[in-house]
């Protein structure tokens, strides 16, 4: 390896674990490592750690510690939600979500369109704001579940969850409320998550994007909501959750929700002002660059900037050689080489899109890591604009 | 705590992990963190990594690593392998499983009798044993999927997995083969696992079964099976399993599948041993003891024994005030105090169940391990006998 200051500016692909996440795991992947369904005190006493962590989740969202779900991540929570919505009400054939979610809620969606239902996937504008209008009209007796991210992966934009909430919770319908759940994914631990502000009946969480280890996730689902779980077998999670729980990861979950919330207004607004001074400098150093969703609400941390007629890869992979690491798309799709659903939705023009790159930043960043990408970037713009065969529209 | 020498004897419900993958896990919980998806070489090293996993996964039982699908759990990895099969063949309509698997694979066929499928459950007789001869009549050409459990959590009795597969390949079905699953995730690393020999199409692993952490499995999928993924989303593992890769676990998951391969006939020796110390020294000091399946076919480190009259939870309760960790029945359902189904379907007398206790072995147990449950085993069973009102029919 090279000796390269490295800068890590994807955090909202993954994060990197806290240290003292690890530290709450290691005791479980040493010495207690007993069965927490076991009956024996080996075994109760990690399920007493893992009831404990259960709580904690519950408080990072202001839930109940019963209405938490351990699951293996943030797609088996937004996967379960959905079918489980579907399962509850069998004669309600339709969905709504919108165009920019993670895969992981419009692949279902998908699926369940093949299978005969109706999906509604909602508009945004421009500014990648959503049409509310026309979610009014769009509810209807015939509406299983809502199914709305918090905050969008690739552009940090934020939805109106308490509209949405209020709206979903007045639409009466006959036969049980419509189920409204959120990816809240890429929200907690950036922004306030209260279940109760946002008449929430279920929500997804995942342990990596909150510097917790990979492989772990929690679906709330509010007391008294019909659920059907998705993995059947044991019993596990009273029922909901079949598999043995994945203890040190659980556990690791536990602290990371623990520090988030303790950390959160403090670590939002140091996030801002980081993402403020990369989104300042790189406007005025690369001509033509623009902040997709700049005048939305947004997560604090996230920026998705279009440098146009530049390929996206091509900047990365220059970032790469220089220790820097952002993304060109979401982590899931950007190795598909398709460009960004979600930007196509805001109506970026093609040309923008494949020059588009997000940075993410954590706590873990500062401000000498921005330094160096302002140090490095306006170059490789200059440089690959020159040798681009598209850059002669462009002016420069 | 006490100062007692703990001695862990429930290696089937989990076990502790090796510390050789302990240590494989920790660089990805620390430097490591890179989301493999993504296409910076901070990322596509922990890719490449996985990748090594998967063939280290694949050779343990004889499969090709592209046969691999990294999943949170065996109970993940059989609902997936049950419920892939009846995507792949809606016309078909029956399921032929047994009625001693565990609850992942009985639960999921439960709920498709519910809606509408046919499931035959084979009996086995009092030693423990596969009906062969009513199998053969059951596969029709409606049967889907064939999922027998190699090896028993509860007895360790091993089926005739080679004979099954041969029958099976040898029913001719048009529009594709009666695919054929096994859960073994009790049998790798205690015995020979070759997909290849046992005509498999569909096989589940668990990592903490085989001292690699909780909260990771894998599903080999032979090439060619028609497959339809359980969790979808960001299209990882090849769009066979959604969900940000577990790599700390994966990674540990294939060392543990590496030590496993290496030291198997020496730690199936090692373990038979002890098994056969303990059942020999236990018969011969616990009057009326009796080893459920002793004469079947059976992993090397699994004992079930029936203390018949005696309360099993009493037993284990004494065993655990002595630092002594046992099971009364499975893992899964040790917690529920319903009797083991496994030992109902060998007709072991109600009584004999409530009083079977599991004992499970690893390569981390020893003689002296033994030799302290003998000390401490008979003397419960005498006092439990003389407060038991059941056991003055018991001529002691």
């Amino acid at each position: 390896m090279r000796d390269l200051k490295q800068v890590y500016l994807d955090n909202n692909a993954t994060t990197a674990l806290a240290p003292e996440v690890v530290d709450e795991m290691l005791p479980f992947l040493r010495e207690h490592y007993g069965n927490p369904s076991s009956t024996y005190s080996f075994g109760s006493r990690v399920r007493d750690v893992l009831e404990k962590v259960r709580s904690c989740v519950a408080a990072s969202i202001n839930a109940l510690p019963e209405e938490i779900i351990f699951t293996s991540c943030g797609t088996e929570s937004d996967n379960t939600a959905i079918l489980s919505a579907l399962e509850a009400y069998p004669e309600r054939r339709h969905i709504i979500t919108t165009v920019v979610e993670h895969p992981a809620v419009l692949n279902v969606c998908r699926k369940m369109e093949d299978k005969g239902y109706t999906v509604t996937y909602l508009k945004v504008d421009s500014n990648g704001r959503l049409d509310m209008e026309s979610f009014a009209g769009d509810l209807s007796c015939g509406t299983a579940i809502v199914s709305i991210m918090y905050a969008n992966n690739e552009t940090g934009i934020l939805f109106p969850m308490e509209e949405l909430g209020r709206m979903i919770e007045s639409r009466n319908v006959s036969g049980g409320k419509i189920l409204f759940h959120t990816d809240a994914v890429q929200a907690l631990g950036k922004v306030p998550v209260d279940v109760q502000r946002l008449k929430l009946d279920m929500l997804s969480l995942s342990g990596h994007k909150l510097h917790a280890p990979k492989g772990v996730g929690a679906l709330y689902v509010r007391k008294g909501t019909p659920f059907y779980p998705l993995l059947i077998g044991g019993h596990q999670e009273n029922g909901r959750r079949s598999g043995t729980e994945n203890t040190a990861s659980i556990a690791g979950l536990g602290k990371a929700c623990e520090l988030a919330t303790k950390a959160l207004k403090e670590e939002a607004a140091y996030l801002g002002k980081l993402r403020d001074k990369l989104e300042t400098a790189l406007l005025s150093t690369c001509p033509g660059a623009i902040v997709n969703g700049r005048t939305s609400e947004r997560l604090p941390n996230t920026s998705s900037i279009s440098f146009e007629h530049i390929d996206g890869e091509a900047i990365l992979m220059f970032l790469d050689s220089n220790g820097i690491y952002a993304a060109s798309g979401s982590a899931c799709s950007s190795g598909s080489g398709k460009p960004s659903h979600v930007l196509e939705a805001m109506t970026v023009p093609a040309s923008a899109i494949h020059g588009s790159i997000r940075f993410s930043l954590s706590r873990y960043n500062d401000s000498s890591d921005i330094e160096r990408l302002i140090e490095v970037l306006p170059g490789i713009i200059k440089k690959l604009r020159e040798i681009s065969p598209l850059s002669t529209t462009c002016g420069h």
